[in-house]
């Protein structure tokens, strides 16, 4: 069963202070402004969310990472038949996840969502199998009345900029109350060099209803998607780069690559340039129509080829590599770092980036904020890096709260919930040790918890 | 108002342990070995200080930084009338700087110096406001006093080869008994592709009375230069480069690139390897005239344009990039770095070098020594960080206790003082782990206040 | 006197959990995969250890550098004559070592294994030189059976595929029950360049039995090498690179590259893609016989020329360097990451690696597993980093215990000590924030100490 202290320092004045701290902020509302669940879950009002495999392990690259890494194959662990078998093996290798974060989001969403406070091993599984089945099986455990259950205010889905957002049309539409929001990302649409990148402009061509023949109708069409994704309560933009590279060149240069790439003879120098300009562009049209820009770099997706080859994207073996912003940056902050309208959310993979290059560059430039920690580092001590390496130079007030960034959504409450708990934590520290009052500490809370990431994101209605 | 064990971990043993050893540094002279406040306030034995926004605010990049980075502009923050109204804006912003090292230094400077323990914010700006103006136009409210009430024992200021040190010397044969001394710093005669190089060689000469035609004349003038900074009591030299990179040409290169440079037509390669044997050209000359060599690197200077355009340097916009000691250093290390006489002290801003680079080469070479954290990681959290990444492998004795760094007079009480608190704490949590006993952490927090400074700086008298 | 309860946190309840962690594993046996000590020491049951200096400082180059870097000459450290006078001057300096691990570690030793509990300073020298020197001289102070007293299940040393292995075959055929085994290192064969490379080819040649005129036999007489190092019980390899690559040639391309280098006609680029090549065979010989292959990289070794010409390899001058893991070892990976008989063990001195490549590498590649902190990092504040930075990602599972790597045979306790020590205070940090329940504590207190590195190394016997 859980603690209700627990993650907090065992110093007797410091646990005070944080929970404390944590008792205000536990049971705000959740802001996710960053995330990957399927909208399509809250269309019909009754939909359910399939066997205990289906919802907790087969999506969870994480879980199914650390399987792997053990010697039980994806063969094993994606087969749909017996769940139960499956559940087994997983119970059986529950040992692996001690001191995880996947092992703590498991533990919470069992106890929190499905009422169990058995741990999980060997001998329990069959018991907590059949609990899952039971609970997954309750009327009212449908994916419209967990949002409630779990106070979300608003979730950000990711979306592709050729989706005809049709979920987040038909939940509109429904009269439901939850605040559900696309957010663009155009990333399939950079790539020049990705062997369907000439169909991608196809389909852009078709939503859009703009015939695109040259850079020129490209961004036309990109700007009307955006101004779509708008209408249907998007305040956001998502690119992710392998590089944080970004250029400035001329629109004649731009659509001379442009042109190669539809006859489908982009060089690789090509692709990098138009990445790195698109970045430009993204900021731009940002600029122009106060949409956040979200920048991710740093990962080398896919690293497995045999893993990808058999079962695609998304296993466990995307990897972060080094990254740099200072230079990378340069360009684009050159053009719009100071513009006072502009929002500018990074993220990285690679810590040492937090003290040395982001934190004095969003510690000086009006345009930029921190996201908060990413993927490998959405963890407690993960969190505590950030919180030791970024705050004392970027400030709190230049960092965005958090992001669950999940694909299951059974595991919102579980993530924010740590971020809850190491924000309560870190601002105890600083208050027992007197760099900060009570008073401080309270308003920062709040901030962590839900301030910052609805200024940040717009999402203040 | 400031609390007295501030800092410290909230555990019993390790506070108890920390204010001990803190109590027996705290009231230490203060050697202040390297920063860049103005010798020419102290030549006028009842100069006044300004405004106290021309004292707290305006000087201070640190401070001026976060107001921007969140959207208010450098022409509000310096403009020069209506110094009230700037401390007001500011006090309305006081929330950004929350457990930053700026806000801790500032109100340290608030209590102690000024007297004031009301907490900064809207409703208090204007009482807080006549109060500074109030101390400040009190009589024995001067530099000459305030240098003796902080008890600072040396201080030593940063300047240009070409400076007759005026100041310096005006100090001296006031008779005042204050030691106040400069560093040489001829980073003006190191890049060749500087715009205003040409300049500077030929006030190099004016200054040292030497026509400087070649490499060889030039070299002479900067030793012409040393000696006499020496005289007026210079023992160090401060050098700043992008990349530490070091090079060994002969004189015939040497000076092949210098009548390039004389002429106009020094290439950027030529830059790069005139830096780069200039750096190894200093050692050289500190290992003849026994000066200190300080080695800054890893900041690209200047990052906005529009900022340095307006208002240009030291305006916040100075960020950290990524660094390489271990081969950039091997030329000058194969000549100098086992010199019994040679002390070579080290800065970056990059961190990976402390545990990967710095503390190895620092820990095994009898010319080098480690300074402290620099920049952005001279906070509580930095110089945590430099304690437990170096100090395994360098050992204490191969670091140079604290250099404040600072261009703000009177921040520098609380600059050391946090390093002071910063070390207690550290060898507190040593101490009551049992790695090292009482009698060693006394005299290592000595070290750190004042010792490991005077010997390496030659500040012993 | 050491204290019992050194190391451990000084909050009470996680002292408290540490010390009862920490008593279920303290006397365990000691598992010593991977290390330096001297085979030769254990032949003649009778072999007696040297005078203090021999046995404690001259073979030490953590305690060298340390003296070296304040400015004693290795000339005055590494002389035969008057031992008792290098140990005063030891003792003088020893302050150096406060707060270090080689410090921490010469205390342990003088302790637990001379009896000695007086702190070492100028004014004890003189009596501590007698105690060792008299504890050196007792009977029953031989190698064998100080290997006994010190609980060693296994030590495994490290030796040139050119060794006869004379030593570990004496030891085997004298009937003493110490298991002590051998480690295959071809470090000397895959260097086309180094100076001795065609010597060492032909001492190849000599003990194999087989004549080396292509690549094809070069890798038979290694894979006979390996064979007769597993018929004298290794289980393992050791391979150091300075960069981790691995490429994938044809035999005919590495054919070629061999036989320009048995010419002497090698080319640096034929250097480079010859090493990277022979990891991947390295690897595949593995696969094949089922050796766990280790991969030590990032040190420049041998940084001051002036030293190493005069004292030749291993007094301190080993420098670390940046890596990167992701690209370097993706073409290894792509081939033989995957297969479910393949250990492979990393190891670095780049601290930036943990968290950002190698955790998220090895908790997802079956094959991978990480080695514990190596060399500067086998620390206090170094494993508390790496089980801050790898745990959470890597899983512990993924992990393979502790190496001590160590060349002083006495200081072996105390490095394992430190170690137990760490992974003690480290679990108790998870319990008493209730992210881990006692139960698993104990569990995993266990796997760090012995488990882990039983099962990496495939010592289970």
């Amino acid at each position: 069963m859980l603690s209700s202290d627990r993650f907090f320092s065992p110093n007797p004045q410091q646990k005070t202070a944080a929970l404390d701290l944590y008792s205000s902020i536990q049971d705000l509302p959740i802001i996710s402004p960053h995330g990957h669940v399927d909208p399509g879950l809250f269309v019909p009002p009754t939909i359910r969310l399939g066997n205990p495999i289906e919802v907790l392990i087969q999506p969870d690259h994480y879980i199914l990472r650390m399987l792997v890494s053990q010697g039980i194959t994806l063969d094993t662990l994606l087969a749909k038949d017996n769940p139960r078998a499956i559940w087994k093996l997983f119970a059986d290798h529950f040992y692996l996840y001690r001191g995880t974060p996947s092992g703590l989001w498991l533990t919470h969403t069992l106890e929190n969502i499905f009422g169990i406070t058995e741990k999980l091993d060997s001998s329990s599984a069959d018991r907590i199998f059949d609990r899952i089945e039971a609970v997954l099986a309750e009327p009212d455990f449908t994916p419209r009345a967990l949002f409630q259950r779990m106070k979300i205010e608003v979730l950000a889905t990711t979306d592709p900029v050729t989706s005809s957002l049709e979920h987040h049309k038909a939940i509109r539409q429904s009269g439901w109350s939850g605040r559900i929001i696309p957010t663009f990302r155009a990333d399939d649409m950079l790539n020049l060099v990705a062997t369907n990148w000439q169909e991608n402009i196809r389909l852009l061509s078709t939503v859009s209803g703009i015939e695109i023949i040259d850079f020129r109708s490209f961004i036309a069409a990109l700007e009307q998607r955006r101004s779509y994704f708008r209408s249907l309560g998007a305040t956001a933009t998502d690119t992710s780069m392998m590089v944080p590279e970004t250029i400035m060149i001329s629109p004649q240069e731009a659509n001379a690559i442009f042109q190669r790439a539809l006859k489908g003879k982009a060089t690789m120098e090509d692709a990098r340039c138009f990445s790195a300009q698109m970045v430009m562009e993204m900021a731009r049209m940002s600029v122009e129509d106060g949409m956040v820009m979200q920048l991710h770099s740093g990962v080398l997706r896919n690293h497995n080829p045999e893993v990808f080859a058999r079962f695609g994207s998304d296993m466990g073996f995307d990897i972060p590599i080094g990254s740099e912003f200072v230079n990378n940056l340069k360009p684009l902050l050159d053009r719009f770092g100071n513009h006072p309208k502009f929002t500018l959310i990074l993220f990285t993979l690679d810590e040492t980036m937090y003290s040395r290059e982001l934190a004095p560059l969003a510690g000086a430039y009006p345009a930029l904020r921190l996201g908060p920690p990413w993927w490998f580092h959405d963890s407690w001590n993960g969190m505590t890096r950030y919180f030791d390496q970024v705050m004392e130079t970027a400030g709190l007030y230049n960092t965005v709260g958090f992001n669950d960034d999940t694909r299951s959504f059974l595991s919102i409450p579980a993530r924010h919930d740590v971020w809850r708990r190491a924000s309560a934590n870190w601002l105890a520290s600083l208050e027992v040790r007197r760099l900060i009052d009570h008073h401080d500490a309270e308003q920062m809370a709040y901030e962590m918890a839900v301030g910052l990431a609805k200024r940040a994101y717009h999402l203040e209605q």
